[in-house]
């Protein structure tokens, strides 16, 4: 599958568009859900050209930290991390597009969130572009509600079905395996949807389905955080939040793919590990008490299953 | 350089006694020196063969988590991380001793840590052993003192010495290397010593050199630590304390050859991820005030320079 060279131009402009309209979405949604803090921007310039916008907020009323970054890069080849399974890639000069975002909220009865859209065109000389999309949004409760993940994979089947009946339960699946702690035995979180390498169906279609999971990233989250974050919270669930978010950390340095991405293409190390948690805390060999709201979190939600 | 089958045992032997009596050694005299904290030790198996001894220690008045592990493991293949630069030893199966330890004060004007001496035999059949040592030695200060940097560097040099007047000088700048963040343009720390693959001069040779490594890191870290260890502090040194663990979070996550060897080999996770430091916090773009005392840690001793 791939896009006829006179319409790379046009492609990048439609999803750049999308994008920043997407950014300044969620960032408005977000301070409104916060009620005090406010997202700064900041422009930055990639050395072999494009730049992207990150917009930071912290020390909110409700959200510890947020980071909803968007970003343009173009490199004079792929980073290994894109072409570890495609070395045909390897000698392309690329552009990227995405939004990415990761929210981690101060209380730990809302669950921090992470969502990612992107666009990627590979080209070489003599040869028809190469691009596909990528995205997904999964979420990482620290106490669970059943109620909640059941929602949160709802409307990401919503956001699925209109592109075929099995598109929910393949990207839910693929979730489920991305984010996955290895050397844990361990979910990073309770999923939602992951897809990478979409070009089946054309590009109408694909940006479709792009779009629709990041339209559908706020209606998913939302309604949690505006339900959980009044929630009592005291210094035993904060303590707990902190030991958690060390996985978030670990998943992201040692597996994600974007990460690592961004940091072998020479990417801006501040927007790129702007995901991590700002507090986190490592105690050794750690477990919580039997039948605890901790061991629940264990027991009953960090665990592959249907939601719905 | 090979060692003669017959060997084997007598060198496991020979290395894993040295093993269990610096491990002791060091535990102890971080028990003096914390005046009220005690290791506790956690026996554990590995699942291919083998196991370790884990000493831990936490919240005491002085480190506020210390881990200093003994591990001898037994594997079928060795991991990639070890053979990525050899492939003639993919099929070999191996036995790795060490002793690794990472030590976290909680008082900022206290350094952060870090030994390993590890010894690997890997073997397979119809061929002779192949064996060599690896470790070192390195400190990550948050708060530089010229003369605690110069202490640490010549007890390295008194370690090397012996061995042949360039030994220092390699291994100083092994460990610069080594121990350096890309995605930062950043040394973690003021260096030390490390080396890796060493068989060269014989078994007796390099094994003198590895427990002379091994002997001198007390001996370089205990005059620091006792000069240091009554310096008032409050929450800003503190909090640049907590920022700069992320760096050594970082690090180990993402370049650490030792931490990769583990989780590859199918390791004990807590014991490898011991080294990940109690509390971290990650700011979105933080830069130290210009000439203040967090800006010189950066100017000042997060540089590659001759310490003697």
């Amino acid at each position: 599958m791939t896009l006829e060279k006179i319409e790379v131009t046009s492609a990048v402009a439609q999803v750049k568009n999308y994008l920043h309209n997407l950014q300044n979405r969620i960032c408005s949604c977000l301070e409104m859900e916060d009620g005090k803090a406010k997202f700064v921007e900041d422009l930055w310039e990639h050395h072999e050209g494009g730049g992207g916008r990150t917009c930071f907020l912290d020390s909110g009323q409700l959200f510890e930290k947020a980071g909803v970054n968007f970003s343009h890069v173009y490199g004079k080849r792929l980073p290994q991390a894109a072409t570890a399974k495609r070395p045909e890639l390897a000698d392309c000069h690329f552009q990227a597009l995405g939004v990415s975002l990761v929210i981690h909220p101060l209380n730990p009865y809302v669950p921090t969130s992470h969502a990612n859209v992107r666009f990627i065109v590979a080209e070489k000389p003599g040869a028809d572009p190469i691009w596909w999309f990528g995205g997904g949004f999964d979420m990482t409760p620290y106490y669970g509600f059943a109620e909640d993940c059941q929602h949160w994979h709802k409307t990401a089947k919503t956001a699925c079905d209109p592109f075929g009946a099995d598109v929910y339960s393949r990207y839910k699946k693929w979730c489920d395996q991305y984010f996955y702690l290895k050397h844990r035995n361990e979910p990073r979180g309770i999923g939602g949807l992951f897809f990478d390498d979409l070009n089946e169906g054309g590009f109408e279609h694909c940006f479709a389905l792009m779009r629709s999971v990041g339209d559908h990233y706020l209606e998913a989250y939302q309604p949690i955080v505006a339900k959980r974050k009044q929630h009592p919270f005291g210094e035993r669930e904060r303590d707990f939040q902190c030991y958690r978010r060390g996985r978030y950390v670990e998943f992201n340095l040692l597996y994600d793919r974007g990460t690592m991405f961004g940091l072998q293409s020479g990417g801006r190390t501040e927007s790129i590990l702007m995901s991590l948690p700002p507090m986190v805390a490592w105690k050794y060999n750690w477990h919580p008490e039997p039948a605890s709201e901790e061991a629940k979190l264990y027991s009953d939600f960090l665990v592959q299953k249907e939601w719905i």
